[in-house]
């Protein structure tokens, strides 16, 4: 197998692990599934919960100078206009009059203006059909060679179709990818219509009618936000002024974002509903490339301390050309996906220019004031100014999707095959379940012993779980595979001793260890580690 | 003050604390603010958290018989055809035609078909106004006096408008409440002005073309969630299988869902985004009421062991002229809020229904198969059964209120209010910060010593903080006011000997400790809680 196959298979084995295990479920699969969206089950849900968790306790819990918010999800119109994502957050849409597909122009092959194309389609008859069509519709004759068509030249947007190679194209169309919805008890397909029926009568082009009912839509228009940070700008001062925070200070948050790619792809990794884990740090100005400095590394720190590996992450500096307008410096975070290395998180420096928009915006002053500075620009006691902010903009489900790239692990076993595996390597404190208590048989009072050791780390906040489901080896194969760190299992001489046997995951080693020290072994690797 | 008012102006306190301390801000404030949407500040985005934590611990991580999933927001719109929502999950709304008034036909003020009704308008003016616009548009003729308009009748829908008292209304109008957007790189607004043209050509009626544009519309159409609980029964198989549940088993899940509520009202008590705790409690058939019994039980322990007085909680069975068709029994936890008795969750048996609807609708066998039983149809080994459920489903959001209001207490103070202060008497478990580590001066090294204790708190888990801003008085306040249990003071006598004051929020009692067991003591507090 090459190295990409392999890859490619190593994606295709973690998927299907996912779903055989209850990692994670196709959305609404019952159904056909829903255009890239995923469920998560009860191993999903917790590693997820984990992972998320891990980042808060780092983030805010453990920071003097973050705190952490939760913000609605569909915010007013008006952030997402003075964001930008009204107007800028678009890809361009366009539609192939061939063979019907859909695609994104800034992505599609080029070809050199005027150059002959050839469309080829998926069978002769299809390309008789479509010649027909052209024909017809167009007043275009193309010449015919089994399922090919020859004679249509490539146009001044200087790109064709990836499907059929098609140079006969719609006009490129900016396709927003945020979600809209309308918010209040309103009618807007009522209101549509009574747009295009007054714009119809007054003989309105396309375009005029476009505008008249996007202009009715507009007014209970609201959307799904496609990230989590404007929250965080929206909510500066509420946040500063009711804790009475001093710069430099951080907002965090972590929670759903929306957006309506065109091309969802690689599991999880692209798709329509994802979670985020975002904070803006708040500096004074000029101090935006040391906080950058300074959050690059706490960010790759962190992404090491739950577990993946130093070899697979890497800092990508952004170039001049990649830079938005306002930004100062960014850095991305990617990991060594099975597809080859790939974006985590973003780091940003976006100097003022966020607050700077919603102030604009709002007609609020977004300012800090610092009574023991003194003003740069006047040279007086008492400095207003709008922050700088640094942005780590981190993606958790695809930080979950690292997660169970780096912890997949097969061994292939003896020469014979035996005693191969598979097996999630979890960050203990990632692992769905943290310790498996397990009775050797479901008899003997055995199922009892183990409940109350069950008991001990419910108590001690640590999930574990009792399973007395198959043989001692199947379970133990189970657990492996959902990454349980820790299989406790009771047997005839724990009757006898109050001794339990501890599995390792990772080495597959057992010990005998008395069940008055279960809870600590498990606690003590968990807060090691 | 009345009773009443006292309980009104409770809730305004509750707000007005909400909003000074960090725990709930309107969304998107700077722009005035967003319909019935909340953010919750860093106070309130912690509360949130620990309660919310405190469902999953007790039910998923406290239980053998309970897992949790975690799935998207945006489901197959099938799942919302199954589950009767997009029929059924309506108000009927009405337009008045005299004053532009858009209300829900069932809650308007009833009157007699055919009674005389009187239209009070805000001023002479506008009766004249209206009165004129009648005559033109209506052709109808009324008499005026001052504000009021006579001569209409009330129409046999038998209510009139609630805020002019007007009989001449809209046709009732079925407004869905689940928020609708389009999946995928399509253009909506296109299909629709397509349409819609192509139905004027043909010359449709009104309801012809709605007919044409909701057809257009619904080949993109997506819902964001009314409810958590149809992706338990969507996942059931998924979720059985994966792990090999057996029955009586539940499946659990927390998240956020959205409902375009016609009326919005008391603070986050009924919002347009809210979050809900919801599980699905699958058995077998004929088991319901036993586990109904069970699960109402259980889901008020918890409301208690969270915190809430028993004495403003209840449980409401509900009357069989409000159980659904297919509900055998259906019990709510109802908490005495401000307003009065109120829903805080429902616990009811749905039978096989749910399971039954997307099985019909998705042609997909959603059944459970017990080998071990006799099938009592047959009389032969081996049962396929429809499992029944019984479901608690949470308010998440209306719990944080009950929790806000349950904990907000004022004490007077001594005959000159001295003394007098405000306190949120949190659940040490839900209280944001557990506890506040105060150094009583910034120097002579006492702020190294108090941050060295919080990092003891934090390795240990807890949430504690570090403050020195202002004096120890205010900060002890400000500590009540978010319900901190625990205030740790380094002061001088803390650098001669190591102990540390720690002062209880409740009856402000202070107590002198070593170092080392003030982790300890608060560790004890939260796990006796």
């Amino acid at each position: 197998m090459t190295e990409a196959a392999e890859e490619s298979d190593k994606l295709q084995k973690i998927v299907s692990l996912c779903k055989r295990r209850g990692f994670v479920f196709q959305s609404s699969e019952i159904y056909g599934g829903l255009r890239s969206a995923y469920d998560y089950g009860p191993m999903g849900a917790e590693l997820k919960r984990n992972l998320m968790n891990e980042w808060w306790r780092t983030m805010v819990h453990g920071r003097e100078d973050v705190v952490g918010i939760d913000a609605s999800i569909i915010m007013h119109p008006r952030v997402w206009h003075a964001s930008g994502h009204l107007a800028n957050f678009a890809d361009p849409l366009v539609d192939c009059k061939v063979c019907g597909d859909r695609f994104r122009a800034d992505k599609a092959p080029r070809a050199p203006v005027g150059s002959a194309a050839v469309i080829t389609l998926a069978d002769r008859g299809r390309a008789e059909a479509a010649a027909e069509k052209l024909s017809k519709s167009m007043g275009l004759t193309l010449r015919r060679d089994g399922k090919t068509l020859h004679g249509a030249e490539v146009g001044s947007v200087g790109y064709v179709c990836p499907n059929c190679g098609s140079p006969l194209l719609s006009d490129e169309r900016q396709f927003n990818l945020m979600f809209r919805t309308s918010l209040g008890p309103v009618d807007p397909v009522g209101e549509m219509i009574a747009a295009i029926r007054g714009a119809l009568v007054e003989g309105a082009d396309d375009a005029a009618l476009r505008a008249k009912v996007e202009a009715a839509l507009a007014e209970s228009a609201v959307y799904l936000r496609p990230e989590t940070a404007q929250a965080m700008f929206v909510n500066f001062l509420n946040v500063q002024q009711s804790l009475g925070l001093k710069i430099p200070f951080g907002i965090a948050q972590m929670g759903k974002s929306f957006r309506n790619e065109v091309k969802v792809e690689k599991f999880i990794f692209r798709s329509c509903e994802f979670e985020q884990m975002e904070m803006e740090y708040f500096c004074h100005p000029g101090e935006g490339p040391k906080y950058l400095e300074y959050w690059k590394n706490e960010r790759m720190r962190w992404w090491i301390s739950v577990g993946l590996r130093g070899d697979n992450l890497r800092l990508r500096p952004h170039g001049s050309d990649e830079l938005a307008h306002y930004s100062d410096g960014c850095f991305d975070v990617e990991y060594l996906f099975p597809w080859g290395w790939d974006e985590l998180e973003g780091i940003a420096s976006r100097t003022d220019y966020d607050l700077g928009a919603h102030s604009r915006e709002s007609g609020k002053k977004l300012t800090y004031f610092e009574q023991e500075s003194v003003d740069p620009a006047t040279g007086k006691p008492g400095w207003h100014f709008v922050p700088h902010v640094i942005e780590p903009a981190a993606g958790a489900t695809r930080g979950l999707l690292a997660v169970l790239c780096d912890a997949y692990d097969e061994e292939p076993g003896d020469a014979e095959g035996k005693g191969a595996r598979t097996v999630l390597r979890l960050h203990p404190r990632l692992a769905p379940i943290k310790a498996a208590i397990l009775p050797l048989v479901k008899k003997d009072g055995m199922p009892e012993v183990a409940r109350e050791i069950v008991a001990r780390f419910l108590s001690a906040g640590i999930n574990a779980k009792y399973d007395e489901q198959h043989a001692i080896g199947r379970r133990y194969a189970r657990h492996d595979e959902i990454g349980t760190p820790y299989a406790i299992t009771v047997d005839t001489q724990t009757l006898a001793d109050n001794t339990v046997t501890v599995r390792q995951r990772d080495d597959r080693t057992q010990a005998r260890i008395p069940i008055s020290t279960a809870v600590e072994v498990v606690a003590h690797a968990l807060a090691e580690a």
